[in-house]
């Protein structure tokens, strides 16, 4: 399985667990933490919803929709909204194909009033297998909401042949 | 090589490309864009210098010194700058298992006046083999300076055996 296979398939939330933002002395209970924890949350389970379904391009509309959004992993990195859609359903043809996804241990760190860090843990079953990893996510607000501008994915236990 | 031999190997900088900040309209000669460049390259051109002098304390000072940097690679997500250190000072007990760092294409991308996202490429030659991959550091700056708040760095092609 690609890189890109399994690239952006890891910020869909389940639990998503809000920590302070050190630099900044945000409190848990601070608003600025509970918008950016409920706004981000609900773009991953869209995409969560997208990706179960099989629809890629609804998966995709949690990225900058940008010649400079970026993904990095284990084939380096690479950039643009429309090369990575064309690759997903380059090496994902149909609903099957794609698994199901679980994701673990999500956190939002506020960095500023228009930007956090999502880290996290991501599982994908599939009809021959499974497999695991983190990711890192860089989340931006622009005035159409909160996208993710760059994308860290990589494997932690590869269970597939 | 375990995720912590090669963790935090990745941002000391070389050749930096600064880059706009999208969501922020921030152009390349913006004096933001300008003093996050230069204040960054410093604290990667600092550890850089103390690796490749076998300095892992000073190598270390580019990190958020708290339980709570946090670090994603091949082994999953730790966390802690004094764990982190004492890995390191047992994987790496001399200076000459410590090779050589090179980094390559590493762009700065402000996220805000005190966050920014550091992307780029990390390549070590160690005596008998070398290795390479992708980091992608989230700073923050703080009132001592700036300093790494996570580290997500992976391989991309693992020559050692």
């Amino acid at each position: 399985m690609s890189r890109i296979a399994t690239l952006t398939l890891s910020y869909l939330g389940i639990t998503i667990l809000s920590l302070v933002c050190p630099a900044l002395s945000i409190g848990q209970a601070n608003p600025l933490v509970e918008r950016q924890t409920s706004e981000i949350t609900a773009v991953l389970t869209q995409q969560q919803t997208a990706w179960n379904a099989g629809d890629i391009p609804g998966f995709m509309q949690g990225y900058w929709k940008s010649p400079q959004v970026s993904f990095s992993g284990s084939s380096g990195v690479s950039r643009g909204w429309e090369a990575v859609l064309a690759r997903y359903e380059r090496v994902y043809p149909n609903r099957a194909s794609m698994g199901h996804l679980d994701f673990s241990e999500v956190e939002i760190r506020p960095l500023s009033d228009s930007a956090a860090l999502v880290l996290g843990k991501w599982h994908l079953t599939l009809s021959n297998g499974e497999m695991g990893g983190v990711f890192s996510l860089v989340f931006q607000r622009f005035p159409e909401g909160w996208k993710i501008i760059h994308d860290h994915t990589s494997l932690v236990d590869k269970k597939l042949p």
